[in-house]
């Protein structure tokens, strides 16, 4: 029976490409209209086919991990762009929707994340050890979309121009005062206070991140104006000319969502401006990927937009811009993925073959879900008072850092 | 009791400035702080005195018109910013909240706008006398938000301003086919047949503007690039490269969302791009002002961001841009006033001077709300595929019609 609803899953799944499955039982089935990806599958047990039917995507990444499915030539990236090309043209069979209709019921309880169970989600990721960021990360540890002003950026340059082009967004003036919600190791707060000249106040709930991010402030001279605390930003109380919250939004979670734009209201001064860069989702409120939500970021979601913007709208704050960069992280993740399998041996050697496997499936299935599946990022450029912005977008695109002038004279003459 | 009343919700709404009322029996009251604005009204009549307990916003706007009130020396610029500054900072008292429940409740009703009630809804405004939209738009007639890219823009050149902009979001090539939906008086179909060498199909429900569109097309010698058509936008059937709608998604109604961005993802191409420009509220999904409701605009409303994002996205378009736009429209509308005022004997001629009261009642309110009550103007840029638009948006910054060359040049040195 298993086997059989399985095979009706991917008649009704898959129309393009070719997907031949091998079941527990030996017996082959080819899927799809014979182009391309073409992708050999073996699924060695019988639990693998149930887990499948019940919940495909957790049970997928699960089996890529365990070895319950193998795949020809290891070619996971065909097979994920093989099942996310025609998931986007497929509806649900009837089984799956009582399935996806439940878990929506309950996104609420995965998503509810007080203090100390958000302590507990991010030390579950970013607690992890330093030396892994260090094998696919840029020298920077940004661990947020980059972004390519131009094609042929590397990721370095890119991140440099993520984090300025922030700055820009963010009209800050030296000796303001910034508060920067989910702070990673620091680079951020660093680059604003040193090129900037802003008094930054880091917070960060990981250990890890605490610890690297305090000793980079020192060796950089900058410890008199960069402060990182290890707390939750709910319970910063002062009030900041500036908050930037980079890649912490993620972790909030819909039931939160209020509560933390409450927060950037409460700690901004009046004619203060914020900005929150998010990963966000195109095709409005739905629920985590399960394999994500199990072995990557508990108590994660990637809002929608116009689940940020209630929220925003209620608690009174007034969107100024809102970017969206599509592509942008897909490419960051294939630089991620890159470098992490140039570093493969040294990974196994922290972790071991499953830990390899399972960060290899979230970095791929991540970059294909920004290339396939319409996953992007949000800026939300945010003020109390409207006129705390400029009139026009302009000054975003004025004396940026790059490109430089010089280009900028040979764009205009062209 | 109804005295009692009014005076209870005066000494709870006007906190910050200065107003003495008289009431009908003669009676004086001063409310506030004793500071500007500083304004005297007089109630004339009881009726009065309870339609503005039990109808606060539309009580105002007719008993200005209808000389049930008076305000010393006309002041209706002081009297308007004296109760917006004030209620944003002030919620509703008691009896205020059932009343304002019951109009969230209804206002499906009044914004459910098929095809016949929406020509009805388009008659009521635009078919009035184009003479009267002579005596306060600019030479193109632009009838929506123009673009003050310089603060000393001219109303001519802030209006062309904006058809370029929105033309540069479009990545219009010539010989493209755009659809303008709700086209107006035919200004920004014609500037991009004549600048961009499009070909557009236009739609109005408007007799008046049908007419003068189709001659101003003959008489620019565009009419077989142009073509306008007295329809309904639902009714439109072929497919477009681009989609622009300006200042037509206010008539829309919260209702008919997912059926108006339905239409313009089944008559954009795949790899097309939409333009919708319309006024937001930036305080969440709330109800029409009923003044406006009545008198100017019935059918409408002024959306939240996240009311249109989850239309948006429930229709599987992908927002690759939204730009909002503060304190432009409160610029256009007090030239327009100006404009207005200065035609004012006009007016009276073409029709009396209860309608110019009604008329001064709108646009002066209008700017208000755009200078004090958080309203702004959306621009969504939307396309089926993510990969229709550059991955940034400095091409909208890049060769603009202003600031010049030169005036770049300078930009990039100082």
């Amino acid at each position: 029976m298993w086997n059989a609803l399985l095979d009706r899953l991917l008649r009704h799944l898959v129309k393009r490409g070719t997907l031949t499955l091998r079941f527990p039982d030996g017996s082959r089935q080819t899927y799809g209209d014979g182009g391309e990806p073409a992708v050999d599958v073996a699924v060695h047990r019988r639990a693998t086919v149930r887990a499948l039917i019940l919940n495909p995507e957790l049970a997928l990444g699960e089996a890529y991990m365990n070895g319950g499915l193998t795949i020809g030539n290891d070619d996971l990236r065909g097979l994920l762009t093989l099942l996310l090309r025609n998931r986007s043209e497929r509806g649900l069979l009837w089984w799956q929707r009582p399935l996806q209709w439940l878990r929506k019921a309950l996104r609420r309880l995965g998503q509810f994340n007080p203090v100390g169970r958000a302590r507990r989600n991010v030390a579950h990721h970013y607690d992890l050890s330093g030396e892994l960021y260090e094998l696919f990360l840029d020298r920077d540890r940004q661990y947020s979309c980059a972004y390519f002003r131009r094609p042929d950026d590397t990721l370095e340059q890119a991140q440099e121009n993520k984090k300025h082009h922030i700055a820009r967004k963010l009209l800050i003036r030296p000796g303001m005062r910034v508060l920067d919600i989910g702070c990673g190791w620091g680079g951020m707060a660093l680059t604003l206070a040193r090129d900037y000249g802003a008094h930054v106040v880091g917070v960060t709930l990981s250990e890890e991140q605490h610890a690297v991010a305090t000793r980079r402030a020192e060796e950089a001279g900058l410890a008199d104006r960069v402060e990182f605390r290890l707390m939750d930003y709910r319970e910063v109380s002062e009030s900041f000319d500036r908050i930037v919250s980079v890649g912490m939004f993620e972790h909030v979670g819909v039931p939160h969502y209020r509560e933390y734009f409450r927060q950037v209201r409460d700690r901004l001064k009046p004619d203060g401006i914020a900005l929150i860069h998010t990963i966000g989702r195109t095709d409005g409120p739905g629920t985590t990927n399960p394999f994500i939500l199990k072995y990557i970021f508990p108590g994660g979601y990637v809002p929608a937009m116009s689940e940020a913007m209630a929220a925003i709208e209620r608690e009174r704050l007034t969107a100024t811009d809102v970017e969206i960069w599509r592509l942008h992280y897909a490419e960051t993740l294939r630089n991620w993925l890159a470098r992490f399998e140039a570093n493969i041996e040294r990974a196994r050697a922290i972790y071991d073959e499953r830990f390899c496997r399972m960060w290899r499936f979230y970095l791929l299935g991540s970059e294909l879900a920004f290339r396939l599946d319409g996953q992007v990022v949000f800026q939300f450029q945010l003020a109390r008072d409207q006129e705390a912005v400029p009139l026009t977008r302009d000054y975003l695109y004025r004396d940026a850092a790059a490109p430089t002038v010089e280009e900028r004279l040979h764009h205009a003459a062209e």
